[in-house]
């Protein structure tokens, strides 16, 4: 097995070197220290005997600098919908969520609000006093009084980023940090995350200039951290990953090979045609199609019903 | 002078490769209505002796697609601030305004709301009302109060873009649609726009595998359409570009390049270290400094008003 072993060692170098070059978090004090309070707080839950569980769900795509003072970047697309969305229904099944998201994507409990038009939502009566109109007013109001509750009762911490080296550098945060839930651990990774990725170092320092013609650029794959968040920084908890793909002939496939190689508990497939109406979702025992009921319904609904299903089995 | 000839052709024929090459827009006729109405009632109001003045302020970075099927795309960083700022003052100054923003980039009136937690602005009181804490009721009423103004009374027509492809065609819609308000037109330029692209026919149909090592791109220059706009589109218009730079050493010089190659009536140069604090104001007439008054103030307030001026006394 000398190849396999050589092959590994590799990865481990590419990861180390991955984090070596990554320009350091700029809040990275602040994070650690909301993260031990909101962990500190679950885990003594924990001993206590209450049997939560914490899920961490990452939302949202990430972006790669081209230049060091960053005027470009390549971009994931994603709206971070699923993330917000099912950051709400674990918190209604009884979860503590980090919800690792990026800057300026969708929230929980205001996916319906924010829009580039949410001052629609909000008019002043006779008397000055804010109103909403009466056809969102349930919403709304849902909204606020939901949000503040999940706040309040510690079940929701919110971590923002926006580039590639940020988010890895605050998985691997979170991810240590949450190992003292062991099997009560969940990661739930719906983020977007770049596979190509420009080296800190080999980056250029100021915006690249138009003059020159056409640009030319080779981008570096950026290290698989799925098989390093499993081994090392969450042996115990239970991963569920996300895959992606335009092309539906190769989904299936990309999915079975996602699942052995980084020995995931889950991944769930989706085409991007058709993410919002139907993913399945893939395990070592075999495949379930999610469809969402009614245009009004959420997928997310009945895909973490059908995860936190498979949660407690793992745990039990 | 064959060269520049020559050289003039090649440039029309870029432009031309780069609108018969671009996907069309999704929701063109919409857009195209919304425009006449808005252009109907404002030229209306010009005719009838209202020394009115409209102005398109281009607002947010635009992205270039790498994959038909779009989950990568090359981004170009801005907030939208200075777009969204400017449409106020530009309002208060008696202005109206074509808003051309990216989608998801920040809104006039609710500059101070848009974040990620806005829901912290407001909360429920015992009779399930909607309420605002004492801190931000100022802030957020007037908020309220200014949108629904500037809505109702038609100087306020906003419209979304999301790629390069969609931006350059609506900003040819809106510049060849103003065209009837002659020299009371104005373009606000402060877009983002992104230097190089894709050609739509030469992309990646479906998502780019990364199991193939790393990935080497060359991508095209998008053809200058600020000469277009000032030459074909809107000739008699008054315009302002803005020129970014990260390096202050290459700002000024690149600055009254742009003022003499695209022939604009004004060049606003800025720093991406310093771009909120100060700018400065090129014309062929000299280079004014602005500077915000303290971090309290919009540095847009002080901005408005000298090209307000300016273009005053460019149709005096």
């Amino acid at each position: 097995m000398d190849s396999r072993n050589g092959s590994e060692t590799s990865q481990e170098s590419d990861v180390k070197s991955f984090f070596r070059s990554a320009p350091p978090l700029q809040n990275g004090d602040l994070i650690s220290a909301n993260l031990r309070q909101f962990v500190d707080r679950n885990s003594r839950r924990l001993e206590s005997g209450d049997p939560i569980k914490v899920v961490c769900v990452t939302s949202g795509g990430t972006t790669v600098p081209l230049e060091q003072r960053c005027v470009r970047y390549i971009d994931n697309f994603s709206s971070g919908y699923r993330g917000a969305a099912s950051t709400e229904y674990f918190i209604k099944a009884g979860y503590s969520v980090i919800f690792l998201y990026r800057r300026g994507s969708c929230q929980p409990y205001c996916r319906y609000l924010l829009e580039d038009s949410f001052l629609d939502f909000f008019e002043l009566n006779e008397e000055s006093m804010i109103q909403v109109p009466e056809s969102h007013a349930t919403v709304v109001k849902t909204a606020i009084k939901d949000y503040h509750k999940a706040v309040e009762e510690g079940l929701l911490l919110k971590i923002s980023f926006t580039t590639i080296f940020e988010y890895l550098q605050i998985l691997k945060m979170v991810a240590t940090s949450m190992s003292c839930f062991g099997q009560h651990g969940m990661f739930y990774l719906c983020a977007a995350v770049s596979d190509f990725y420009v080296p800190w170092e080999s980056m250029a320092k100021h915006k690249i200039q138009s003059a020159g013609g056409p640009l030319d650029m080779r981008l570096n794959q950026v290290p698989k951290m799925l098989s390093v968040l499993r081994k090392e920084w969450a042996p115990s908890a239970f991963c569920i990953s996300f895959k992606l793909e335009t092309d539906p002939d190769i989904l299936l496939q990309k999915a079975d090979m996602a699942l052995k190689k980084y020995q995931m508990h889950v991944v769930v497939a989706n085409e991007l045609a058709t993410y919002k109406d139907e993913v399945i979702v893939v395990t070592a025992g075999g495949k379930t199609t999610v469809r969402r009921h009614g245009k009004d319904q959420d997928l997310e609904e009945q895909l973490i019903d059908l995860l936190v299903k498979e949660h407690k089995e793992y745990i039990g």
